[in-house]
């Protein structure tokens, strides 16, 4: 058929078991040569292309509400409701979203990014649905990797004794980005692997009936094992003992069995689960035979091959630190890696490979992550805890709570701060600095460079009490690492250019702009210091005293939320001393940065050297050039 | 025996069943009288008598770790460990610290405060104590409502699958903090019940033997029953199927079933839970007959009675505030209110009598909390969330990723907001502003006082958009309700006082404190202006441009970090703008406070009357009066 016609899942309810089928192999070609150009998360979506349509077929969308948990998994709901005509656009600036939005669709009632939110959003509008007295169902689709994040444990708790109604797609892959691990998944292994065990139940009943009634203490002992039959033919004991009804495991390739297992759902009242078995990349070689993870979300690529286009020239930013790291680590007994679920994205596979009993992946379990690292520091190891900056955020009342408060020596790596791009505002790490300068012990720093990153890796290690070092997302610059520069210390901001009328300080990748602006001031006759503030916590006081005694006007420029960022601190720090100087502060203004390109998000943000010129002449009274924008 | 001439544990080795009761006994009645006159947790602390008592005899502190969780049951503990002598000092300024303190002892190997650590923490020690091949044991004790918080099970599913060699010691007295509640509680509950289960063991596989064998594949299906059996008869599946040991129910206040037990989980090598059955407050009825939750920690009482002693006046701003929102509540159908665990402390149990179908207790669980909230909202909902500061950080991501993100109509009643005295660092509610005004959709607000409370509760339900209310530990100042004041919008500050020479800003209750210095200025005829910035996000610009405008010094008074606080806010808003106003900020400057009467700690801040005029002459260059420290 052709899938552009599509304008809501409404056709689907005639269609018979080939016609779906059919209509899968198309939906799976489109997504593959799709996603081949705007890049995406293929994978995922590969493994759910039947789940999507049964459900579509079997639920009416959007009276029922469908909520998909960490929500890179609704590119074939998209489609089936009508917007198959923007994936071109996809995860691009002002192009369609990779995650679900509702303002792009009434049939996406709940949006997402971060994983394991789905149960208790999924409760808290079940409840809603009741209190208003009103008729539908209510599904969260789940993966089992997000089902080891603890806010999806605490939800099952709630729903398993409050009884609500609620039909539970677990979406079990096997993996979560990196293989899955973790007790659940071994459960679930078993589950699979032992479905056979089903067809024995009757037999065992006729077994009991021909147990020899020997007085009535043994015939209570056969009632007993009868009842114990419930553990032996229902495979989710674990789901059962919380009180959720399991149905499964069902073959999430193939309709009838999902068809019957989805209607047998929708008729039982009260929370029940489908433990549905996919494959991850399903119909696609080169994304179904990934053992890692490299498939989870990835750039363009060439269909034929797999071959992932357009590669970095240099290392990424995850891959310089992770081998750093190890490099210590292989000097150094008491360093040890952690990673929540990220091995792969955090390019800790070598650590993995290499130190297997000092690294620690702990599935999508960001708090366990945190606090399992002040654990080990307060036990003499020297924890180095790889987190994305927007997954720190779910470990934060760990990071203040049990690291910072207890001063212990965990160092952590925050990858992918800044902007993120195509992820868009769920993943955006632009908060970190806000909410890690107010704790007090707490050092916080962000290199320019590799060259200066291996100094901070090595003053991390060494320092007494806990340290983060940011970095983005991307490749290092690429700089000669036998240059050699001043060293430094915690603290120590660096003067890469001196200027007497304004000063811009910057940190990380955005000291380039800085020096870029510099640059083009000077050709009209201001002379513009550029000062790289590669500490964010401390502040380095003597320069900013020497800097607020100058009086000179400063631009401070931040790929990071002004509210409680550097430019907050540094005029702050002016006002507690009384200083005067002029402060421009360019960074993101109460706002949430959606997805697209880098670049055009800073050019909307006003990140770049050409406004950072502007902005200066503006703060030094020169002529106010038209702005930029 | 003499429990002052205790210096640590080593002496407990020697003691036989009846000497360990009679010590039991004179520790109970130490602590009953002790707390009659500090206060504290006495019920928790009067349940795990026996069992601190014989983990300390059957463990060797400190070469084996304990890991309390939360922590506020480690009185027991701290008298065995030498501490017994600074038991008058309990939870008072510099006195003895009502959670372990690793500087108190070297039997303290971990702090908490906060719920569902342990695990985690103990994964940590556990997996360094392998790293370096050194061997004791790790034995974390988690109550069965910190078991439900989420980083607590994301802990549980790593341990079950690496195996890891330590003792959980599941304390279940069937009530966390309030009764609780979830499927994980049933689950216990269904322990405790059928744990007579057990003698049928021989039973069944008695009867198994005599079975009828008629074939191969009967015999087969024989085997699967007796495999099955491990569900009759280990009562702990659902810890088994993680891959966790179990052992249990043990009778918590039996010295003979307790040391069985622990003797039992020490020899085996691999994670094992000992599931402790014990009675919150045993041994003092006043405690041990709380349904409530009442006596979980709780200021001076009068033994004989259990009459807690020196009541308050008037209510407490817990209760105003659900009060004030369950009559909101019966006005309003969509209204309803969420709590984790704390139905008893933010005083909503007359909500839950009185509107059962619309409140929800979710447990110890504020992610779930916060997005069950959201989940609420998004299904057009008005959800109260009640919630301590300080545990709003264990919902940070939530809050960002779910119900800002989303700008939904979620209402915060963040609870113990400022100080809270004797709970101490772990429990200080000074953080939220930094971490929540970064949040680009929020509302921030704290009222002076009662009056103005009830015009921001309406304010709030009608605003679209999250909304955070901050009010502190304590009573409402007992205003009277029937005043008339000039009404206001999100966003307006209040002028309380006029004055040219410097204007004194705060907010909350250290409005009174800004008043009383204004008044005490007045006299060395210094007219200070007093503003009660009840908006702390969004800030009045308009008042705040006429400030500037004025070129008038200003005082900020916060109860509250000063990183990312409203102090450094209206410091960069100046900047901002090239006013020029000096601006003094009185408040928490990067350290953690620690317990004690809040009125000591605030004098030790500077919070206080006298400081506040101190600064403001400093700031207007009057005479530089002696700082009153």
């Amino acid at each position: 058929m052709n899938l552009f016609q599509i304008e809501n899942p409404k056709f689907l309810k005639n269609l018979d078991t080939q016609e779906l089928e059919s209509l899968s192999q198309d939906i799976r070609e489109f997504l593959i040569e799709s996603c081949a150009i705007t890049g995406g998360h293929i994978g995922a979506n590969l493994g759910v292309v039947e789940l999507s349509i049964a459900m579509h077929k079997h639920f009416n969308s959007p009276e029922d509400k469908f909520i998909f948990d960490v929500g890179h998994q609704a590119y074939i709901h998209k489609i089936l409701t009508g917007r198959i005509s923007q994936f071109d656009t996809l995860r691009q600036y002002k192009g369609l979203c990779g995650f679900p939005k509702t303002r792009e669709s009434e049939h996406d009632v709940w949006e997402a990014g971060h994983s394991s939110t789905s149960l208790s959003a999924a409760m808290g509008i079940a409840k809603a649905r009741d209190i208003k007295a009103e008729d539908y169902h209510v599904v969260p689709v789940i993966g089992d990797g997000a089902l080891t994040g603890g806010m999806a444990l605490e939800a099952l708790n709630h729903i398993g004794s409050d009884k609500t109604d609620m039909t539970i797609i677990l979406n079990d892959n096997e993996m979560s980005i990196a293989p899955n691990v973790g007790a659940l998944h071994n459960m679930l292994g078993r589950i699979r692997t032992n479905s056979n065990y089903n067809r024995f139940k009757h037999d065992v009943e006729d077994a009991i009936q021909k147990m020899p009634q020997v007085g009535s203490r043994l015939r209570d002992v056969a009632d007993r094992v009868k009842d114990s039959l419930k553990y032996l033919v229902v495979e989710g004991i674990f789901f059962e003992e919380l009180g959720i009804k399991y149905i499964g495991p069902v073959d999430g390739h193939d309709f009838e069995d999902l068809e019957r297992a989805i209607e047998s759902a929708k008729d039982y009242k009260g929370p029940v689960i489908v433990h549905v078995i996919t494959k991850k990349g399903k119909g696609y070689h080169p994304a179904e035979d990934d053992k890692l993870g490299t498939w989870h979300g990835l750039g363009p690529y060439k269909i034929e091959t797999g071959e992932v286009l357009g590669k970095k020239q240099t290392v990424s930013w995850s891959e310089f630190m992770s081998n750093s790291v190890l490099e210590k680590a292989h000097e150094d007994e008491s360093i040890v890696a952690i990673t929540p679920a990220m091995p792969v994205g955090s390019k800790l596979t070598r650590f993995q490979r290499e130190l297997p009993d000092r690294f620690f992946d702990v599935g999508i379990a960001e708090q366990h992550a945190v606090t399992m690292s002040a654990g080990l520091a307060s036990n003499g190891m020297r924890p180095y805890l790889a987190i994305y900056s927007t997954f720190l955020q779910r470990g934060y009342d760990q990071l203040l709570h049990d690291v910072d408060r207890q001063n212990l020596n965990v160092f952590i790596g925050i990858d992918r701060s800044g902007l993120v791009g195509a992820d868009g505002e769920t993943h955006q790490g632009v908060f970190d600095i806000s909410f890690i300068t107010p704790l007090p012990n707490m050092t916080l720093m962000m290199p320019r460079d590799e060259f200066e990153a291996a100094k901070m890796i090595d003053l991390a290690f060494e320092h007494e009490g806990p340290v983060a070092l940011r970095y983005p997302r991307g490749n290092v610059p690429g700089v000669d690492m036998n240059q050699s520069r001043p060293s430094f210390d915690i603290g120590e901001w660096e003067l890469l250019k001196e200027g007497n009328d304004l000063q811009i300080i910057s940190f990380g990748p955005t000291v380039a702009l800085a020096e870029e602006a510099a640059g083009t001031l000077s050709r009209e006759e201001t002379e513009a210091g550029v000062v790289n503030a590669r500490f964010i916590k401390p502040l380095d006081e003597k320069y900013l005293h020497a800097l607020g005694a100058s009086d000179a006007p400063v631009v401070v420029v931040e790929e990071s939320m002004l509210e409680g960022g550097l430019g907050s601190m540094i005029a702050t720090f002016f006002s507690d001393h009384q200083y005067t100087n002029k402060v421009k502060r360019i960074g993101i203004d109460n706002e949430y940065i959606e997805h697209g390109d880098v670049n055009l998000l800073l050019e909307d943000i006003g990140i770049t050297a050409a406004n950072i010129h502007h902005e200066a002449l503006k703060l030094v009274g020169k002529k106010h050039e038209k702005s930029p924008y």
